[in-house]
């Protein structure tokens, strides 16, 4: 394998793609290319946690991916991993961030041949803020403004599958929140990743392009969710509702509702774990449950 | 293992309650309690699905139960395992079949010490229309009104989890069905078992009553919910509405829509399948998800 790490943006340097690629596989004449997922991990658009970023790639590339993992710009950027002290607002990440996950699926098709991508077969998935980027990204990738927005030329970037994990949905930007600032830690944590993204006072427009269960259509690819039903700062309602969006418009989907199980679970095993409470072994087959979904659609090739 | 088959009603011979008692485990000393669980067969309120029947009782016996079936009133009661010819609807079942079900876990409690059941732990299962009362049973045990209407003394009968299989839910009962006597076979299925249950003209009121989903409150116990995402018979939206309830009650549950399956495929072995489409190894897990999950919950000791 050979990592590399390229810069997306010239004005933010934490702005960044990091790319896994796989060695060709014993017995393998040539090059082979092999199917990507781009990961996008969360962190309330506060941070990119690195949780969620390569113990996450490493088991997509056991799976036969080439993996990506876009660090998208948030408030405090790389080199913080949890929300501490009051949270600088200057300025809103939306669409920033969102332009940023368009960026880093335009850096994988360009380089496709260096780093041997089918580019038939790029999956995205994404945890908790990620996730929600990954599913906005996977509802509105069809969208010429999101592509001129960013200053890609070459044509949209259609994702084969979207993976989301605990993903912040559309109850998120629903409920009115008060300024929550010192109260529950749950609580505090929606408010922070709702204003971070969306600034002080959004207006209705901007909240309803933040929701992607609303903007479920034909153009969504097949979708994987899972999440924990205990998840007490971003409510599975979130998952529920993007899965009947999904019924609804008759998107193929696969969903796993755990019993048990913190926010930010990532994969649930000691190598993502940042305490012992996130080793979920009952939570972490939902990486099994989702490596079958992704072969029996054909994305995993 | 014993079987013993008791008839619930006098009026009619084929509502049954069928009980798999095990044995003592080895090295048990004297008596020793199981927990219970109670299998309602799906069947479109016309029949009771063996598929769904002695199959499922013998793979929850292996998790530790003694099990049970309730054969409820149907249309054609036994010995049809499938709606042929233009459905003869002398009457509706509703509330009829509710009132069995509550029979047979009142049957349950009060042969507890010969049954060795353990009644803080009597779990209630079951699949399509047999989901559906377990759906309603889980969610409205606690009216008085039920267990008056059949006729049962000694207190209410509170199940301590429910195990629904792509249940019949809500959106079954929402939609306005014209007569589809002779249309897709999906949509007939619909039409003949909401028509069987519910009457030719059931007035808004009834159909309230079918809701479980509109019935979940703090007296539903914790619930497993499964099914696929492909059921054209039933669709997912039915269990996600219903988790979508949970949810918002707080309710404990734990869900799985798989992406691939037909409607009814039971355990999704050989064991339970009619057909060769009916055996899915990857929607089977749903029943070590499902026992796990008991374990978890305490109910499974």
């Amino acid at each position: 394998m050979k990592i590399e790490q390229l810069s997306l943006r010239q004005d933010r340097a934490d702005v960044t793609l990091t790319a896994y690629i796989q060695d060709a596989r014993a017995g393998e004449q040539g090059e082979r290319c092999r199917p990507a997922v781009l990961i996008c991990p969360g962190g309330a658009y506060c941070f990119c946690a690195d949780t969620e970023s390569e113990p996450v790639a490493l088991r997509f590339c056991a799976m036969g991916f080439n993996a990506f993992v876009v660090r998208y710009a948030t408030v405090y950027g790389s080199g913080v991993e949890r929300i501490e002290g009051p949270v600088m607002y200057e300025r809103r990440w939306y669409p920033t961030a969102l332009l940023d996950v368009a960026r880093a699926m335009r850096a994988i098709v360009d380089r496709a041949h260096p780093w041997q991508v089918d580019v038939a077969h790029i999956a995205i998935a994404g945890f908790s803020a990620g996730g929600h980027m990954a599913a906005l990204f996977a509802t509105r990738w069809h969208e010429p403004g999101l592509w001129r927005a960013a200053e890609l030329h070459g044509g949209p970037v259609r994702p084969t599958a979207a993976i989301l994990g605990y993903m912040v949905g559309d109850e998120c930007f629903q409920s009115d929140d008060t300024d929550c600032e010192g109260v529950r830690s749950s609580e505090r944590v929606r408010h922070v990743m709702k204003r971070a993204l969306a600034g002080d006072d959004p207006g209705r427009d901007v909240l309803r392009d933040l929701m992607p269960a609303r903007l479920v259509g034909p153009q969504t690819p097949p979708t994987f969710l899972w999440g924990t039903a205990s998840d007490a700062t971003i409510s599975p309602i979130n998952i529920l509702s993007m899965a009947q969006a999904l019924a609804h418009q008759e998107i193929p989907f696969e969903l796993h509702v755990f019993a048990e199980g913190p926010h930010g679970l990532s994969l649930a095993s000691r190598e993502s774990a940042s305490s012992d409470e996130m080793i979920r072994s009952e939570v972490a087959v939902w990486v099994s449950l989702a490596e079958c979904w992704l072969e029996n659609r054909g994305v995993l090739v």
